[in-house]
């Protein structure tokens, strides 16, 4: 949907939009019983919310496509995807609230372990403690490479982010990370004529953090990806006329958040810490975006157990977000990340739309294939927060 | 779909289509039942077609958005409803028949009432009769503005229409209309520097219009909205190669219905007028645009038991069109009215296709729910006309 139509439409209004995102949320069928993690799990509250909801299996990007959690994340907000792609580094780096400008080149790093032979032997370099990663980027903060400025900053473990500050950074280059085991870091090449300055820098600063790391082992190499500058997105109050709160435990969804605008907040560590935060801010704001991580987790840890189990305490903590009593709950996720594949996938992923004005449909449990029947039909990700919005009288009629 | 790619493969045949459109049809169940308008009335005729045909549950412009009865019928005629949007001006102008130029700019106009200091009491005048609206409009028609004329035409009770005839006026204006009482009529500002000379013409010519209404209370004011020029949009002739008749008994969408090339009938002012309009036509058309209006009138009343009758109404005629044995019937409406919600929704419209090569599917009774399990999936209005065409065998092959 063309976000400058919903601009012209949209506006305040004192409902309120709880849109529940349970992070890979849909699934496949375990082989031995042929259900998925959503059939398995015993999720009595989510079934209810799907019997009074109106239901659909919805694509984040487009069939066959498996997203990112930057697109899928997005795409639930209402922005296209593809037009409007963050790149991994500008995402880690918004996530832990690193100023940085237009001109600025940022990326994901991993410190990692290479052997005598320069051969990558642990691309998370035994996955070191937070502190000593932090010390770490206090070592390769130093270093210059043609006058241009160059920071690093811890993010958890083995993850940090770098930014390149100078003029003429170009972001169109391949990664220094192979993405497995048994090669050397790759070296990294101008994907785009206009880029050609800026991949020897990008060598240079990794020649130089290798040297500066030699006595580190485990942490003696870094690996680069995610070349990306501050994308320029418009704000969900400027479109949506919104006053949005994020609550999520991971970085990476508060940084993508603040970039279209959401306030963030101090969501603490755990499910319970998040409902908390819910229910402190519930008053101060119209539009909440609720992340819960841990199915995704479980999901890429090919753990089907585990990813039932957090199902279910998820459908336990839900009647202290119903009591709230929204005026439009959506439950869904940002792409699907069934166990047994054991990463994101393409697959459709389950939505439900509850609010006062819902058409209902004939879904009576929350799952896949109950979904398939659901009054929404086959819809894109992107239809959801026009969805939620006019379910909430948010957006005046289009047109006389 | 792109007209210009069905303009290449349409052809003239001999094949009827009759298109009945029963204006916000959708809706939403009564709580007290859990049925909706269409699953609470008795209309066998209807439940025949949606046997018969292919059935879907279409998007009028996208989820999430409520049409406005312009975009919605000019999805449903297969052009797209936001790349062609008809200002409110322009379709009230067309709709009675006014004959305006490509510079001449069009508004719509109320009068209303306005108290010692100014402030709006009525919007509508109480709502005068159209005799008063007459006799005001031929006051106003005196009144020139920089070289600008105006010309006022009274359209039903307190409405009318204003057409400025001049040189580089731009549309790009505010509304002069507060939509509610208690406020003083707005100025109009430009929204575009292109605009800035007209608006001081608009508001020269309402202050100019009060005046000589000062003495005529309770129609002592005008509002003005819906600033809009004649759209310029191809014929259903020239892209389709029809021969179309529209049958609507409201000026607004015979306006709607002339602006893209359809002949208007004299269609009187009931639905039995319309039938016998019909019949007497039959021969001399190809695809007849048929509309009624009085299920939108409940919907936004909220009554919802009218808008069954009125379901039934129809149904009860429906003998007298399926009689006529069109090629291919489509029974549609332009959005959804739910009277429970009392006003245009977002909400998809029940659709069904009849001819001699639908694809059949399970649907058994028309409404909302059955057509939900509809052989079209969830389509976008604007692929009614295609697949209607097609059924008539009015599309050639697309490539080799």
């Amino acid at each position: 949907m063309d976000l400058n139509l919903i601009k012209e439409i949209a506006i305040s209004s004192p409902e309120k939009i709880v849109m529940l995102v349970l992070d890979g949320l849909g699934g496949l069928p375990d082989p031995k019983t042929g259900k998925t993690e959503l059939e398995t799990a015993r999720i009595p509250h989510l079934d209810t919310i799907a019997k009074h909801g109106i239901c659909s299996m919805a694509d984040p990007i487009a069939p066959g496509i498996t997203p990112g959690s930057g697109p899928g994340h997005l795409a639930l907000f209402g922005y296209d995807p593809i037009a409007n792609l963050v790149g991994r580094g500008a995402l880690e780096a918004v996530g832990i609230d690193i100023e940085f400008g237009p001109d600025d080149m940022t990326a994901r790093g991993n410190f990692c372990t290479v052997d005598d032979k320069g051969i990558i032997t642990d691309r998370r370099a035994g996955r070191i403690s937070t502190e000593k990663c932090t010390e770490l980027c206090k070592l390769l903060d130093g270093i210059k490479v043609n006058g241009v400025d160059i920071k690093t900053y811890p993010v958890r473990e083995h993850r940090f982010v770098v930014v390149f500050s100078g003029k003429n950074l170009h972001t169109e280059l391949t990664e220094s990370d192979p993405s497995q085991t048994g090669l050397a870091p790759l070296e990294v090449k101008a994907e785009a004529t206009i880029a050609r300055q800026t991949a020897p820098i990008i060598n240079e600063f990794i020649a130089k953090a290798k040297a500066v790391l030699a006595h580190h082992h485990p942490a003696n190499m870094i690996l680069l990806r995610g070349f990306a500058k501050k994308p320029k997105l418009p704000t969900m109050q400027e479109i949506y006329k919104l006053n949005p709160l994020a609550i999520a435990v991971y970085p990476m969804y508060r940084g993508l958040a603040r970039l279209i605008g959401m306030q963030v907040a101090d969501a603490g560590t755990t499910l319970e810490d998040e409902i908390k935060t819910l229910k402190d801010n519930y008053n101060k704001y119209d539009f909440f975006f609720f992340h819960v991580k841990w199915t995704d987790t479980a999901g890429e840890d090919g753990a089907f157990d585990r990813k039932v189990k957090i199902l279910e305490q998820v459908d336990a903590a839900l009647p202290a977000i119903t009591s709230l009593k929204p005026d439009v709950l959506v439950v869904t996720g940002d792409h699907s990340t069934p166990a047994v594949y054991g990463g994101h996938s393409w697959h459709t992923v389950p939505v439900v739309i509850c609010g006062q004005f819902c058409r209902p449909d004939a879904v009576k449990e929350f799952s896949e294939p109950a979904f398939l029947a659901g009054g929404l039909g086959r819809i894109h990700s992107t239809d959801i927060m026009p969805l939620a919005l006019a379910n909430a009288r948010k957006l005046t009629k289009f047109g006389a």
